[in-house]
């Protein structure tokens, strides 16, 4: 393939502009423009420059977004840029199945510029949209062309006021009513009033909403998705006996209404149930082909899992955009040096380096992780669609944890810009605020990550402990519990510095960390459980120290693993090798070290030499690296941030830029002419 | 003493409301009203109740504050209420130096109902003030009346917009002209503006203003501090030669003018030079009494250090403010059960008590440290003014590094509350928004470390390493390195879990730490250097895993040995003695805890006893430790934080009291009527 930049007059990938930082891409060990091509592929470099400039050329979407809004403002404006991107219609929903490719890389972009766009256009189509399909059955596919022609809007209403994680507990009803063959929708009180709930505070027509199904009799069979039109489109009025509103301002994506909805005796059809787990006939007979009711709750809420898998890929997004905000930040802004006169780049000092630089490796980690998974579950869904699906096994490793590098990166990178990271303009706040709703959506993460060591726990057979046992899984990321008993003899005395620049190292010292883990939290239950504590208590008692650790080592085990085949796959282009080699290490070890304490106790490893993780060459590459993962000016949006790295230059206009930034204040008069007479309301104390 | 409570209808401590945290109220092991007596004082907590009271009772200090209001209304309503502050004089300013402790009680008053507002009235009274008090002399006091009675308005310009911890390399020039006896103030480019400036942006009239001063001939004797007249009182517009505007949004405090400044050839009288380091001759010769130019930057610059103090508590009160909000939320959220039908309060979960329980002891033990700290400087400045102050040795301890629990811990509380702490009403949002500055005031935590470590081995004289040399400084925060080798030799084998639940063991465990990370960073240093290495390279390669630990744990161990002596004193009552001794033990604990694999390495405590360090006992009287570092309700302003516990209730209140909150959003036609034709624009891709 010929170089990507030399095709036309409107290259792929242009040249980063003179400036500043061409010192520091001069540094770089390989060619960034092959690893744009390697880590995207062409289509995807094609289709995502496309977007930019679409949105950099239509001044609906000048700047600015996020924080610098009043939230009726932003909403508006978000709403009619979700408009135009149907008139842009930049990925046909048709061609959506067959290109997943472009599902993600059409997400990142709209994420790039603003999560409240992509969320509120993503929510209405994907959410929205794939619970009527994947929850329903024929008679509701009427819904989809109106989804796609925004006749109607959508929303996914599963949360209340007072339960979330605990789905189980929801309390909207549902009670169907043979004589007129409706289901009557009721929350029962406002502690069940639906919360929470993306466009539904402003824009939805219709919600998918949860609730208890009753059949005549008074028999409940569990949670089940309804269809329930909430506002009439012709006027974006509520519907007779619908109280839906906004939920007020939010610590971020305040372009998109979250919204609640209390429901008082509202009737649907009969046939806006959707019916793929569970149909009620028109005489009030529950009927279903899922015999067991557990698996009938996975089953209707088996659409949360691809959410998931959103979320991810979300918080990576933010990631990649706020180590490229600090990184070239870190390269232009000098402070210190050897003498008085002299001053370097922060960069150049190893604390900045150790503060940032896992980031970089962590952001490139995460988003093959995020991305190569979203791929592999469509495989898996199309595999299996039609068949009786479980989902459990996909489940586990979407979410890494509480001790979650994103929202961690992000403040990280915003401290490390120091007070110029304290600026709105610069966005690391609006990245850190837009990522926020990540750390809790859909679950406290420690309740998802208790899902994940109970999965793990559940593979622990005794076949397994003696070994000789099979695990498998579809996406093979427990497959490695087949050598449980070999892996936990391992030793790594032997171990020296060089050994850690690959990453096959930790990665054998992580599967070690997962089954030592996963043996002291089983020998933890089975003694809490022996000493007589209910299986809820038990479970309980062994997160912290147990079952938690377990999880969250898994999941970045899975993460470290996928990012080592990637990177040490023999179709990486040698000159590309060294540096991902090394990202790949960094990225292992630096996550590893988290763990030190107990790798100490296993003495497994001489772990002193996790001091050698920083590796200097990676600081020369990071600009380069940047460059790869860091959108266009425009859509990066951050004047420290900008590709020519004049760091000063560029806030300096922004700043000016900004509303009556020299006006005097409005109020000018409340000080120079109405005086206090200092203590004179002090009688009042 | 009587009971606070029972002396009058008013009672200082009025009992909490009744409601569902009733019950968790009624669990705890000692009366809450005793302990706040013994934590605040009785003068302190009569003076911040009458401060609570009078705020709660003026219509112009009804919320909304913070992020939902407009940056510009915001900082008007923000000048009003500091407007308002001096009419009530809560502490008249002669009063304030007699009266450390009522210092502290209103800036935490203000802090707790809003920091913009504290912000900017103190950096007005306090950090303008006393910058010119104490960098100026008597024919500087002239200013003094104008700042109490507000006839001018001031601020403290030291960083530029490519400076701030390099304070040395700051560019504005103040050359002297002897021909009209004046400075000419001067930015030489925007690199060089002042930037960041509180209360610069619309509000000030005058500022301390840091320049290199030149003598004429062409000399600097380095920076030095300027009273500068920015604009004019009566009109507030910018005086001839100063362009000063505001700097735009920030993430948080957003009350507070944050502005900047460019001065050209800006002329001020000779004697708006603050001489108190240095002064120049009507005919142009500099004078100064401090020999060395290094001490007579540390002197300007030495108003700095109270501000690193009050740093710290600004983030102290966030702190407690959030964990209060968290576990009155997590007494009174409900989610899963032993049972389907049964649901307990979250609190209950060991995962959350260790997610929560050790923020509610690092509030107890950092609001012990940053008081005493502050009361002990005055102290200290009372003692030494006149003298030739050191600065260095109080500067240490002031704030406690990158691994900051508190902004690490208001996101754990806003985490902890689920979905509700992602909702702005709730406050954890602003709470952290507000907090952020703190992050990097005043130069970045790693170079403040850094300061702390290099004091810290310059103590290390070949005398101490032999053992027999005398250490000591004002504090007594280093006198234990006095027996450095006894400590080094130290072992901890025989330790029970019992003799943790004692602080006293942790903090032997953490004198070991820091005398072994003292003669590591040591050592790295000297074979550094050996190796040919500058000292400004050697240092800055011993920084990530050496100096900084270093001044980490040194910082650590100083708020756990202060927060130790504090509850273990003979004065504390019998009904708070166990209480406070959890607490301490707790903090000490969990705060060593995040150096377990050192403490491996060193061999010198059984650390799987770690586990052993969530106390469930304090899980019980986690609510009534609230309710002594709570303010009234008007004040903590969060639904899910209230007192009553009544969070449903509560929530649902103000959600609907919101603004437009059940009304159509303003562009429904935009949905309604003006559909998208999907795909018209596809031609412009």
């Amino acid at each position: 393939m010929a170089p990507l930049g030399e095709r036309s007059d409107d290259p792929v990938l242009p040249d980063p502009p003179q400036g500043p930082l061409h010192v520091a891409r001069a540094r770089a060990s390989f060619p960034w423009k092959e690893l744009a091509l390697f880590w995207e592929g062409e289509d995807t470099l094609r289709f995502k420059k496309a977007i930019f400039s679409t949105l950099e050329n239509d001044p609906l979407f000048a700047h600015p977004r996020g924080s610098r809004l009043s939230v009726e403002k932003y909403q508006e404006l978000n709403f009619l840029r979700c408009k135009r991107v149907f008139e842009y219609d930049f990925l046909p929903v048709g061609d959506m199945l067959g290109s997943l490719p472009r599902v993600l890389a059409l997400i990142e972009c709209l994420g790039m510029y603003d999560w409240s766009l992509a969320a509120k256009f993503f929510l209405h189509v994907l959410t929205f949209g794939s619970a009527i399909y994947s929850s329903g059955s024929e008679r509701h596919f009427k819904y989809l062309p109106k989804i796609f022609s925004l006749e109607i809007f959508g929303c996914f209403a599963l949360t209340e006021v007072s339960h979330g994680s605990n789905t189980k507990a929801i309390r909207t009803t549902a009670h169907y009513d043979p004589s007129t063959q409706e289901f009557v929708i009721h929350s029962p009180d406002f502690e069940a009033a639906k919360f929470w709930v993306g466009n539904m505070g402003k824009t939805a027509t219709h919600a998918v909403v949860y609730a208890q199904l009753y059949t005549p009799g008074g028999q409940c069979h569990g949670l089940h998705p309804f269809v329930v039109q909430i506002r009439d489109p012709k006027t974006l009025l509520p519907m007779p006996g619908v109280m839906v509103g906004d939920i007020g301002k939010k610590l971020g994506q305040n372009g998109l209404d979250n919204g609640f909805a209390m429901f008082h005796k509202v009737r649907i059809p009969r046939q806006d149930l959707l019916n793929r787990s569970g149909d009620v006939t028109p005489e009030g007979a529950y009927v279903t082909h899922v015999k067991n009711v557990g698996q009938r709750f996975s089953e209707s809420l088996g659409s949360l899992s691809s959410g998931r898998v959103a979320i991810v890929g979300m918080s990576v997004v933010n990631l990649k955009l706020a180590v490229s905000i600090a990184l070239r930040f870190s390269a232009t802004r000098r402070q210190f040096g050897p003498t008085d006169k002299e001053e370097v780049p922060v960069l150049e000092y190893p604390m900045q380096q150790w503060r940032l630089l896992p980031y970089l490796a962590a952001a490139y980690a995460l988003d093959h992780f995020s991305k190569s998974l979203f791929l592999d579950l469509g495989e898996l869904q199309r595999g299996l669609l039609g068949k009786d699906r479980s989902v459990r096994q996909v489940r586990a490793p979407c979410r890494a944890g509480t001790r979650d590098p994103r929202q961690r990166g992000i403040q990280e990178c915003r401290e490390a810009c120091g007070g110029h990271g304290y600026l709105a303009m610069n966005r690391l706040g609006d990245l850190r605020d837009d990522n926020d709703p990540n750390c809790t959506y859909e679950g406290d993460n420690n309740v998802l990550l208790q899902q994940t060591s109970s999965y793990l726990l559940g593979l622990l057979s005794p076949a397994v402990l003696l070994g000789g046992a099979r695990i498998e899984s579809p996406l093979k990321t427990v497959d490695f519990l087949d050598g449980y008993a070999d892996i936990l003899g391992r030793r790594f005395e032997g171990s020296s510095p060089e050994d850690l620049l690959d990453s096959s190292v930790p990665l054998a010292a992580y599967e070690w960390l997962v089954c030592y883990l996963l043996r002291e939290s089983h020998q933890k239950l089975s003694q809490e459980t022996r000493s007589g504590k209910s299986d809820f208590e038990a479970r309980n008692d062994c997160q912290v120290y147990h079952c938690r650790p377990l999880a969250l080592a898994f999941l970045e085990l899975t993460v470290a693993r996928r990012f080592h085949e990637h990177t040490h796959q023999p179709r990486v282009p040698p000159p590309l090798r060294a540096v991902l080699q090394r990202l790949s290490a960094l990225y292992a070890l630096w996550s590893l070290s988290q763990h030190t304490a107990l790798l100490y106790r296993g003495k497994i490893l001489p772990w002193t030499l996790v001091t050698e993780l920083m590796n200097p060459e990676l600081k020369d590459d990071a600009v380069a690296l940047v460059d790869v993962i860091a959108p266009p000016d425009f859509i990066l949006d951050s004047p420290i941030g900008r590709a020519d790295g004049e760091l000063y230059k560029n806030l300096w206009t922004a700043v000016l830029q900004e509303n009556k930034v020299l006006e005097r204040a409005s109020w000018w008069a409340e000080f120079a002419v109405h005086k206090p007479v200092v203590g004179s309301l002090k009688s009042k104390l």
